[in-house]
This record gives C-alpha cells, sequence and structure tokens, in this order.
C-alpha cells in the first residue's frame, strides 16, 4: 500500500462520571488512541457526559442537545472506538445512550442509499473491576454493526479483575500485557480495515 | 390466606420521551399495574426520564438528583416493575441508568445484614416495535437478582412486532391477547411471592 | 417455621467433558450442593455430558434419549442448580441442550393450569478462566424463569479469574472467599424460598 | 473491480433436527447463500447435527468427531453463514457447539502469527416464531468476531413473528419482504469486504 490515506478517529468514553474524575473507561480509551496514532492515525476523545447529551433517537433531540457536534466528529472520523465501563456486568447507560442516538443513523443515507456509517470501522473497549466484558462486548458490536459499522477481527479489547475484586484499570501502573496486546492488535486491524474501505467503499444500496 | 397483607407496587418507566408524549412502555406498565391492583396491590408509576435523575452507582448522586426520592417509593413498595421499550435489541438506557443506581444497593443492608431489597419482587415488562424483549428481560431479571430481588414464575411480560416492523404496543386498541394473558400472570405470581415474602423474610447474612 | 420440609435438590453440570475429566463446573456445583446439604437438603449431581441427552425441545426425543430420566429428577426435585463452565463469554452448549429441553414444560401443565416448575427454585452457579459469569447467569435466569422457575436474591454463584488468565477454579485449593459466600447465600436464599413455596404453592392459573 | 476473485461461502446451520426434517434455520441459510450466489459466490450448506460433530474447544476431538471435516471445509472458504434458530430468545445449542469449536482457532496461526480465520468474513442469519434475533446476532458476532472473522456492515438478517406467535419462516411462501432485502445486503457487503480482505490481508501480529 502506497502512502497511507490520512484516517481520523473518535474515542467515545461512557464513562458515568464527569471530568475531573479519574476514569478508567476513558484511560482504556487513551491507550487505544495511542495504538491507533502509532498506526498514523490522528483522533479524539471525548467523555459523553460532560456534554448535554439527551435521551433520543433522532440526530438532534434540539433544545441544547449537544450530540450534533458530536456526531460531526463522528461523521468526520473514520475509526470509533466505544471505549466503556461495566456496570453489573452490562454497558454503561452512557454508553447505551450513545447507541441509541446511532439509532437515527438508519434514517441517514447518502446518494447511493448507503448509510452514512457505511466505511467507518468500530473498536470496543471495556474496562470494569471484574466481568462483564464479552458481553459487554457483544451488545456493542450488535448495535455498532446494525447502524452500519464494519468489524476487524478481535475488535473487543478489554480488563477486567477477578471475581468480585476491586481493582480497576486505572490502579495500574502500565495496563496488564494482555490487555496491552489486545489493544495493539485491535488498532492494527482496524487501521487496516479502514484504509481499505476508505479505498473501496461498499456497493450501493 | 386470610385477609390480605397490604401490598405496594412501583412502576419505574424507561421511556425515552418525557411526558406528555405518548409511550408504549409506561402503557404497558399501566396494564402490570392494574393487573397488580386487581389483587389488592395499589401502586405508582414513574416516568424516570420525567425527574432529574443523575447518572451514577450511589443512593445519592447530590446537587438536585431527583433519584432519592424515587428510591424512597422504591424502598416503600413489595413490588418493583421495571417497564422498559427496546432499542436496537436492548433496554433502554434510561432503563440502564435505573439499574445502575440500583447497584449502590449492594452496599445498604438492615440490622440482620440483608439488602434493603430482600423480600421485594421485580417484574419486567417490555415493549418494542420488533424484537428484543427476551435479551431486555434477561439482562433486567439479572441486574435486579444481583441487587437483591426475588422472581415469581414469568416474571417478564412483553409485547413485540414482527421483524423490522413499525407498529407499537401503544397502537393497539387493547393489549394483544397473549401479552394480556403474560401481564396476568406476572402479576399473580408476584403477588403470592411477595405475600409469602412479607410474612417470612429471608434468613439473616 | 417448624420442622423443616424435606427439600431435595438436582444439580445439571453442563462441563463439555465427560467424566472422569476433572470439572470446574462439576466442583462448583458440588459447592453448591454442600451449601445447601448445610440447610438440610438432600441432593444428586448429574454431569449432563455423561449421558446420551439429545438436542431437542420436546420432554422426550425417543431412540435411547436419556432426557428423560433426567426430567424424572428435575421434576422430584425442589431446587434445580444449574452449573455451567463460561465458553467466550457464554454459557455452554451443554448447558442450552439443558435449557432447551425445558422448553418443552411450556405445554406441561398440572390439575390447576400451573407449569410442573412452578414451585421449583433455581440457581445458576458459574466459572471460567474469566470473564462472562453476569451474562451466563443473565441468559440461565431468564430460560428458567421463562419455564417456570423462581428465583430467590443473588441466585448466581460465580468465580472467574482476571482478563485473559487461564488459572481454573478447580486449580484452587479451596473456593476463593468471595465465591464461597456467594454460594453459601445462594443456598440459603433458595432453601427459604423453596420451603414457602412447598407451603403455600402460587395460585391456579 | 476487475474480474471477480474466486470466492467461497461455508453454510452452518444449527437445527436441532436432524435431516430430513424441514428446517427454518436451513432455509434462511438457504437464501442467503441464494444471495450470494447472485455475487458469485459458490458455496455449500451443512447442517451440523446430521454429522457426528462433538462437544469441546479443541479441533479435533477425536474418535470419530466429524468436526474435522467441517473446519477443512471452514478453512477452505472466504465467509462464513452461520444461520441459527432461536430457543427461549438464544442460539441453539447446536450454534453454540459449533462456536465452541471455533474457539480452538484462538490457538491456530499462520506463518506470520495471524488466525487462520483472518481474512474471513462472517454473517449471521436467524429465524424464529417470536423474538430473539438481535440476541442471537449479538452473541453470534462477539464469538466470530473474537475468534478471528470480520464483519461487513448489517451482518445479522433475521425473521421472526409477532409476540407468543407460532408461524415459523418455512411457512411463509416467499421470505418476507424486510427480512429478504436485509438478506440480500448482508450478502452484498459480505462480498465486498471478502474480496478487499483477500487482495489485502490483516498485518503479521
Amino acid at each position: 500500500m502506497p502512502s497511507p490515506p490520512d484516517l481520523t478517529a473518535l474515542v467515545l468514553v461512557g464513562t458515568l462520571n464527569k471530568s475531573p474524575a479519574e476514569s478508567s473507561s476513558e484511560l482504556i480509551g487513551r491507550h487505544v488512541l495511542d495504538a491507533l496514532e502509532k498506526q498514523g492515525v490522528s483522533g479524539e476523545i471525548v467523555r459523553v457526559v460532560d456534554h448535554d447529551v439527551r435521551f433520543g433517537v433522532s440526530t438532534d433531540e434540539g433544545d441544547g442537545d449537544e450530540w450534533p457536534q458530536i456526531r460531526d466528529q463522528l461523521l468526520a472520523a473514520d475509526i470509533l472506538v466505544v471505549a466503556t465501563p461495566i456496570w453489573l456486568g452490562q454497558p454503561s447507560s452512557v454508553t447505551k445512550m450513545v447507541l441509541e442516538r446511532l439509532d437515527a443513523e438508519l434514517s441517514e443515507t447518502d446518494d447511493e442509499g448507503r448509510l452514512l456509517t457505511y466505511g467507518k470501522v468500530a473498536i470496543v473497549a471495556v474496562v470494569g473491576n471484574e466481568d462483564g466484558a464479552h458481553h459487554v462486548v457483544a451488545e456493542c458490536l450488535q448495535a455498532l454493526n446494525d447502524t452500519g459499522f464494519s468489524v476487524a477481527p478481535n475488535a473487543g479489547a478489554y480488563w477486567v479483575g477477578e471475581a468480585m475484586q476491586s481493582v480497576d484499570y486505572k490502579d495500574h501502573d502500565s495496563p496488564p500485557e494482555a490487555t496491552a496486546s489486545a489493544v495493539t492488535s485491535a488498532a492494527a486491524n482496524a487501521v487496516h480495515l479502514a484504509r481499505l474501505l476508505q479505498a473501496d467503499a461498499y456497493p450501493p444500496s
């Protein structure tokens, strides 16, 4: 492949806590973005709960809804990273709010009848003090694929501790090795796929 | 059983839309409450999104958080009905926000070391224009059971339409027969179980 | 409560491996049965894959199907423990085969129109070397509740290790403390509920 | 794109019933294969339960295990279609058995350290008489992505009927329109992605 196309990524962090609270899910989102940047991708991180995003399933709920700005960043990005904490073994409500907003994309198509998300690649990054990552990846990948995203192999990167323990991802001095390796793979695969799709789009619907 | 104990129910509706918008999930919640009332239970319906409930996993997020009032109603109730719409095959973000607030109950115990939710019975009522009810029931029952609720047989009552269709529960003049029957059973079983638990509490932890 | 009724339990183990292979899921099933026995319950453990159980959704698939004998044990028991390993973050196929066979119970009722499973209480015990327990509990509880089982608080007891590690439950000299405590609670609550339901059955349907 | 590469597909059908019983999941698998063939792909359908596939998580459980032959077909294919019925809102046990066998692929790599499944694209086709498709897609996509498959947009194609009804997919004279359209899209997108990956493989791990 010649000189790489210019790819961008958006990391949407689904922590329940506003800045400046520390956030393990923001941290793994940062680690994914670092890995993407090593592949030549530039990107941004948005902690969703710092913005006035409204519950809903439209592209703009009006009246000060701040989803439209985030949506603009999303539409400009080639890779979407959903970084989420686990609560009760499930994705956070904030992440679910984001996925619901993406539901609106099912009605948004280009001149060829394709969803505007076609051509974008999704990564899911998950952290919790214990248990739940596979299911969170499952729910997020299904919702993201339903709304038009493509998925490269091993797109879920996660860390969780032993059952019913309380260490957080952010309590580690550096990412546990297996997670660091999963983050690197997820990023490399997503970048490869995003470049292919940027060069050669899905057929008209 | 002699003269029935006095039971109360709280219906928490997870629609994304504030009042006075019509809501299918509120409607099935109403139908469940009607069925409970026929069994001698009194109750209330709260559309969560009408209140300023905050994201979080504590009993009180402070600064105007309106969860504490809803929590008071919950702690006073014997039966909790979670009534939720389906989005992307999953429970709504508002319902997830409620479940996360219930996570706080894992730290709240009575003098005997039991969670304050022990003795309470959960029902899950789900509507969508298509597909997703079983999974929504699964996620809600697991989260509610994790946080101390008991579950009577057939505690999930739902309606969904055929794949990829757009009729809503509220578009029916009366509840489809299979759903009406499921609502009646869920209510009768929950009331029976709540009365047993009211008379004879779980052992100290 | 006066002299306790005589309760029995059946533990169905969903390991993929036939005896005499060691099995972590059988071991946690044994631990749950031990805890039940301390509450005065007698019980049996069945490793499903040691029997010629057929795929299907009937009570008897015929032609040597060995589910009917297991079903007889199930119908005689007051408490059902589903003990399952996690594979890919999900319940094992053997466990799923068992749940599918329980689907047949939706057509089996007593003289009062109640499912034969009404009055029985379910516990779900889950082990894996990493991640997946909450979701496995969710799927099992939903399927068991759909098919008529009641659920006492904290009915899911599990152990999993840190993300992407390879220690098994059976590698521990004794159960990790948090899991041991969860097993004890799940058993005590289930026994309490089963006794209540034995004394006072759900109303006719 | 110049003259198309030669792509092949394998459809694995997870029905619980052996041939010659009619199968709705085989039928939707056939419909997906028809759509793939219109895109120039050749393929085969395997009803898994017609073969002596063993429970396990290795590539070959020995002693007459027939997974190795199916695995050979899988390794030769560019597109894997998992076609499954829904039971209790979840994927069938037979489908779960297949996913568990794919777990073995996590230990199988090429000279570049890539899983042998890298480069293969997955489609999930789901049918039931009611409810469960999104969750089945979620579980299958997560397991398939965990084991190395890529996913093109809208990779889940399904049909289910209204809540608690009993019409089957195979009872229709022709596929319901929305499902037919979803099948066509899933096939077109998967073929596009498989061709890109055939021409330009993921980077070494």
